[in-house]
Order: C-alpha cells, then sequence, then structure tokens
C-alpha cells in the first residue's frame, strides 16, 4: 500500500513550506520510504477530516492515518523499524525531544517575524483571510506589526541557533556521527523559510551552512515529488 | 588515591556558586565517587597553576589534573566505566552537548543578570576587583547596569527555560528515564543561582521544580562536604 502525505502548500503548489510537513518529509527519505504528497491548503479542512482534526502532516499509511510531525515519527520508527533509526537508542527519543522543544519556543517565532508576509503573499487566494484572521488572533497584532525587517530578525534568529552552531563544531550531525529525527527537526527551519524567501538565516561560513547542505546531498527524495521544486535558498 | 576538587567559593567558603563546578559535583555523585573539595577564589590562580590555566573546576585523580567540567565529565565517564554513564550512548554525548550549548548561551546570561549583585556582595573581599573589572569588560557595561530586576529577568529566564520545562512534561528526566551529565548541566543553573541568591527561578506547580527536588533527594552527596551547606532555595 502507497503511503500518502499531506503536505501545506502555497498558490504554487511546488511551494511546500511547513516546517512540520518537512520534518516527515526527511523522516520518510530517512527511512527509505518514498510517500505520494498532496499538496494541501489551510482551508481544505474536509479533505483531512479523516484525520479526526485539521492539521498536517497527515500521513496515510494503508489503514491508519497519523497526524502530528513527531508522531508519523515514531509511527515510521516503530513500522519499519529494520530501516535506519530515526531515534539511535537510549538517548535518541530524549534528543529529539529537547531539539523540537527548542526549536518550537526559541527558533521559529523569529523566523515566523522574517518570513511571515512571504508566507502571505505566495498563499492560495482562498487562504489568505484564514491565515490572517488565525494569526492575528495568535499574536494579538496585524501580519504586518508582528512582521521584522531581516536586520532586526536575522540576529535574533542568529542568536537563537548558537546552540545548533556549536554542536556542529564538535560533531556533524545533532545526533552525533549520523543524522536521525534530530536533526531533521532543526533543518525544517530552514527548508521552510527557504521554500518562501530567498534570505538565508546564516551565513555561507557557518558550520550550519555545510551542515544544511549534507543533510540535503544525503537526502534527495526528501527534495523531490511529482510538482515539487526544490528549495530557493540553500 | 583521594579525588580533589576545586570548587569555586564565596566569602563564606561554604558558598558554592559556579554552575560549572556543580556540573563536576553531579557527576561525581553519579558515578558514586568522594571528591574532597578545596573551596578556591578567583584570585587564588597560583593554588590550580599546575592545571595549566586560571579556572575551575579543577578534579585531581591521582597523578592527573583535569579542568572544564565537560572534559571532567569524560574523564569520569572513561576511567570509571563500570559505574552509571553520564553519557549513556549513542545519543548521550549528543544530548550533552546541546544541552550545554543550549544553557551557556540561552539560560546563563539572563541567569547571571539577576544574581550578578548577589554575587559580587557575598565575593571574598580579595575577589571584588577582579571580579568587577573583568565582568565590566566583558559586558561593555557596569555591573549595576548590567543586572536586571526580577520583574524583568524572571520572565526571560522562564522563556528561556521552555525547552527543559515541555521535555520534562514528556520524561522524567532530560536524559530520559533515568538521569545522566545532561541533567546535571541543566540543574547546575539552578544550584548556581540557589547558592547565592533566595528567588526561585521557577515556580513550585513548574514541572522543573520537581525535577530539580528529585535529583537532589538522589544526589545527597552532590550537597555534602566538610564546610558546605545546602543551597538557599529549594
Amino acid at each position: 500500500m502507497a503511503l500518502k502525505l499531506y503536505d501545506l502548500a502555497a498558490a504554487d503548489a511546488a511551494v511546500r513550506f511547513s516546517p512540520f510537513c518537512w520534518r516527515a518529509r526527511f523522516a520518510l527519505a530517512h527511512k527509505r520510504l518514498q510517500a505520494d504528497t498532496v499538496p494541501w491548503n489551510f482551508t481544505d479542512k474536509d479533505a483531512i477530516a479523516f484525520s479526526g482534526q485539521g492539521k498536517v502532516p497527515v500521513l496515510v499509511d494503508g489503514e491508519r492515518a497519523v497526524h502530528d510531525s513527531w508522531d508519523i515519527a515514531v509511527h515510521l520508527e516503530n513500522t519499519y523499524s529494520d530501516a535506519p533509526s530515526l531515534f539511535p537508542q537510549p538517548g535518541g527519543k530524549p534528543l529529539a525531544r529537547f531539539v523540537r522543544n527548542w526549536v518550537d519556543t526559541q527558533v521559529n517565532l523569529p523566523v515566523l517575524q522574517l518570513v511571515i508576509m512571504d508566507i502571505y503573499e505566495q498563499l492560495h487566494e482562498k487562504d489568505k483571510a484564514y491565515f490572517r484572521e488565525s494569526r492575528e488572533q495568535r499574536f494579538g497584532t496585524t501580519l504586518e506589526q508582528f512582521a521584522q525587517a531581516p536586520d532586526k530578525a536575522l540576529p535574533r534568529i542568529s542568536q537563537a541557533l548558537m546552540p545548533l552552531r556549536l554542536t556542529l563544531g564538535d560533531q556533524p550531525y545533532l545526533a552525533g556521527d549520523q543524522p536521525a529525527f534530530a536533526d531533521f527537526i532543526a533543518l525544517s527551519v530552514f527548508q521552510w523559510a527557504g521554500s518562501v524567501s530567498s534570505i538565508a538565516l546564516v551565513k555561507e561560513d557557518d558550520p550550519i551552512h555545510d551542515w544544511r547542505q549534507r543533510l540535503l546531498d544525503r537526502y534527495p527524495a526528501a527534495l523531490q515529488d511529482s510538482n515539487f521544486k526544490r528549495s530557493q535558498s540553500a
């Protein structure tokens, strides 16, 4: 039975910009699994109603529907246990959890402030009112006020990325000698921003830049599907 | 051969306030090793000149002198390999490295801004000029200007601690089901602040509060030595 991944898309269905969907894409590639990705817009709630909720990524694996990028990774790990591990034990899940909680609470916000208007402009027309309303309610301000110019946002992002930068000075991947789900969680930030913006989050001499490039080279399958274009900035 | 740990002390030699020394103390306790701790002041450079540098912690283990809390943990792990592991493999070192880099770049600064005047007031008289001069040079401002009042510092600290808080919602220790060096690195923040200040960094209903208490209960040896008093705030 083919795997199917519902993947957040812009007006151009080849632009996939959800960091959480990117985590699932790299998890699939690491497990050497191919999935048909289904471009999905924010307001296509009906299309994923079968999953019992309204957000992507949603993975359909035979009879099962799994949502939430973490639960998708755990499902793949348990179901395809002969493939390379996403959570090399015993420290794999604790590391990936901590990295996830770091990205979600310290990194995603300043990155969103940098790219939110890029996202808004590239959304499918039917998604724009939903996106503006839901985000303005969440952040208590207009999208335009929430957005930060690169000269303000980039130094904050660079400071927030310090733990990743320093760790990559000591070892090639966050998970150690070999990449695992912890790496894909951090990588998702760059795939997300790079899919909608040409502004690089880090300089070319940053160890993070090389690490990202090594991961993209290693998992070409994560970047490919029938209607998918490579992210705009390396 | 007895182990000896040079441990940063205040005017009251029972007050030990270096977060890096706390990491070494808990690493020793985890390895079920007893060390004689030697209270050390910032300006006692001659006393540790044998280590080839001027900072504590310095661990003397027989013929060897090891400095830097990370290198001390690695030394203990390699030398006392039958004792419980500080870095359960394969993910143990990557996790501990990432947690170290997170604490050192995201957490220690706002905590230092909260407690720096408490530290200064409790320093040995002979250390005060050294401390003021070296820190004012490092931060480019006076100690008084660098310091932040609790109403400003505590919300920043609480936000910086989000990755720890969320991770402890999913598992009892940072390292997973059992504590390891990653936990002691994060714990060192609270032992440091608690040794000089009575202001609690987290509320009693915070999962971090319980985690700290469980660690203190588990490693009473880390809190004891001939001239050591328990940290002031739980």
